[in-house]
């Protein structure tokens, strides 16, 4: 920011500036409550520590576009049309294919594919007019998020589906490796890992993932939620908004960047060593990842969720080793956090358990933020359903700083 | 919006929510000022009308990115750059194949294409990290825009050179054509029509072109331009920020959708049939497109420019009947509109003159939101670098209004 001068400053016109929108409503939303202060996340009026170890991501998905869980036939009819459009469409595993020549980050990839998900789409998103995708059907939107809204439905439907697939068939051909059918029989979080591994999924190695999925599949309006929301404000299509939302998630400042909060565990590596390891981080002054928050002045819910599928999953399927030396790193650095910083309680962060999670169930740290986006993808469609409905043109001002008066 | 009950309405800490965030100022900005109350648009330092139809595309790019317009050598080095990358990477034009075939709209076509362009980037974006892609260049961005960051200068080179190339090859081979070998010798502008066209270019062709895509190039923080500040306010990347900005300037609320001006002038056909036909439209209660504005109280200085530049054009290499038949048309629109409201000065907007410039020059109203958005990525990747150098993570708050308390 320019320093202001005493003639700017005299100017008693000068609006102010929200640099960030920091504090600024920019919206109602019926989809998440992130309420930091007590260490509570609600999604759609469920409380996430109850939701998301026991609901299936297909019911999470019903949960936040139709206002509502699913009764039976509801969910069966919504797995169907998910499981309808697994396949990609060639274009896009061409595109994947030279992505992966060229070696691009998996997050370009996903980006670049997520662009070309309009080549798959059942019903016409406008036809031969480049404006208007959804604007004729706008009015058409009534009190649930979809509402027999064919369109909008194939458009957030198409980009849950296919995110799984983007990223399991990118990461095999970057590693060489063909990508794999679709199978009918699996659900959305079996799917996923099929795509990436294929072969058998074990239980518990799903339904760790399935919580995962559900734990961050929306979360307020973080950066790469609100670029959703802009995009569809113009009345643009979900499809555009979806690979602007993986732009903006792709950005290191985002948040939910799990891969170091593990790599400290690694690399103290035994127990016993946890201790003079991390004490001698906080003497140096650095700061222990994984641990603090800076919304979360309390236990973040989504850590707690996770800490119990983490224990679960390592403690059935995983490897208890490894869980019981994360256990006692986790002990150790909140003890030694306590005394260095007494008087200001620091909690494990949802990305210490993530990180432990994701690598317990097999994902390279690389996979961890397109992981992330298999899941939040479901919270951007909402977004976009809701500020199709709700919601007004997003069009902020800005304050020009810049010189006057320059002649050609 | 839901309507607020009592009970909400007596609480006290409910936050004022700001839809749309009109009337909020996001930011500071050096690059354009749009004044509504007295008809101004300053770009850089520079009244529109003086620069527009005086600079070249590459003197305007240079005056945005680097923050003044460029001596001889600088600009022969930019011309050069932006020269440098004109060819397509081979999966880009492969995928505008697949979706010519599958007639995508334009916009679509620009976004996917859009998107790959990371394929052709000449230096390493993040190499195998997925996160941090501008985060380590963060730091080094100093007074100018651009300042010798070699990454960021090419993303933004890669951006604004592709975007011609991308919209040209679209449309010839959505047309059965195939698309043209990039010329060397081209300026930006000559280089755009002669990828759609082939061919000679005219020079009054090509500077009304220039003009048209000078005038438009930035307008402050329209959505788009927005678009591209969330996401990149991320620290990501600029080719994920155009693309993004696509996909929100496809969108019909987006405005700048000149189409439907000029289809009254068609319509109409004959000048001795304008007083009947728009008195007809004003009785009928219609709107007549091309006149009036959202933001401007008095003339849009940009009407203004292209006004100027579709006289010019027409009068030499244009269909002067048409011309003259227009003028016919908005003396008629005018007078009436001024009878049919008096006290409510309106004026001919910029739809009206961009319609007529555009239509001129030989490019069908489908190109005309493409054409748009050859001109305003300049202004994305402008707004991107100064949201790099100068910004904060974009993230607005959201007010939860939906249900609590369910249980599972």
């Amino acid at each position: 920011m320019p320093e202001k001068n005493a003639h700017t400053t005299a100017m008693s016109a000068e609006p102010e500036v929200h640099e960030g929108l920091e504090g600024i409503v920019a919206s109602a939303t019926r989809l998440s409550l992130v309420d930091g202060e007590n260490g509570r996340l609600i999604l759609a009026g469920y409380a996430m520590e109850d939701i998301a170890p026991r609901a299936s991501f297909e019911e999470v998905a019903h949960l936040l576009w139709y206002g509502r869980l699913p009764n039976r036939e509801e969910l069966e009819d919504l797995r169907r049309q998910l499981v309808a459009r697994r396949r990609l469409p060639p274009a896009t595993l061409a595109l994947l294919r030279e992505a992966a020549s060229s070696s691009v980050p998996v997050m370009d990839a996903v980006r670049m594919a997520s662009s070309t998900l309009s080549l798959g789409l059942r019903r016409s998103n406008g036809g031969d007019s480049d404006r208007g995708t959804t604007a004729s059907l706008h009015k058409e939107i009534g009190e649930s998020v979809l509402n027999g809204n064919e369109s909008l439905e194939d458009q957030a439907l198409t980009a849950v589906s296919a995110f799984p697939a983007i990223v399991g068939a990118y990461w095999r051909l970057r590693n060489g490796q063909e990508p794999i059918e679709p199978r009918e029989d699996l659900s959305h979080a079996e799917h996923y890992l099929h795509q990436i591994f294929g072969g058998e999924i074990g239980r518990e190695r799903a339904r760790g993932l399935e919580t995962y999925l559900n734990t961050v599949c929306d979360h307020g309006f973080n950066a790469s939620t609100f670029t959703a929301r802009v995009i569809v404000s113009t009345h643009s299509d979900i499809i555009s908004a979806v690979t602007g939302a993986v732009g903006a998630l792709k950005g290191p400042l985002h948040g939910g960047a799990p891969g170091p909060a593990l790599d400290m565990v690694l690399e103290i590596g035994e127990a016993s060593r946890a201790e003079e390891a991390i004490a001698a981080r906080l003497a140096r002054g650095e700061r222990l990842m994984g641990f603090g928050h800076r919304v979360y002045r309390v236990r973040d819910p989504r850590a707690s969720v996770l800490s119990a599928a983490s224990e679960r999953f390592y403690t059935t399927e995983g490897n208890r080793e490894l869980y019981e030396l994360a256990m006692a790193v986790e002990e150790t650095a909140l003890r030694l956090l306590a005394r260095h910083k007494p008087g200001r309680p620091i909690h494990t962060n949802v990305e210490f358990y993530t990180a432990l999670l994701l690598h317990g169930l097999g994902l390279s740290s690389e996979l961890f933020t397109p992981t992330f986006a298999v899941s939040r993808v479901l919270g951007w469609t909402a977004h976009c359903l809701e500020q199709l409905r709700e919601g007004r043109l997003i069009r902020p001002q800005s304050l020009y700083v810049g010189p006057r008066e320059r002649k050609c």
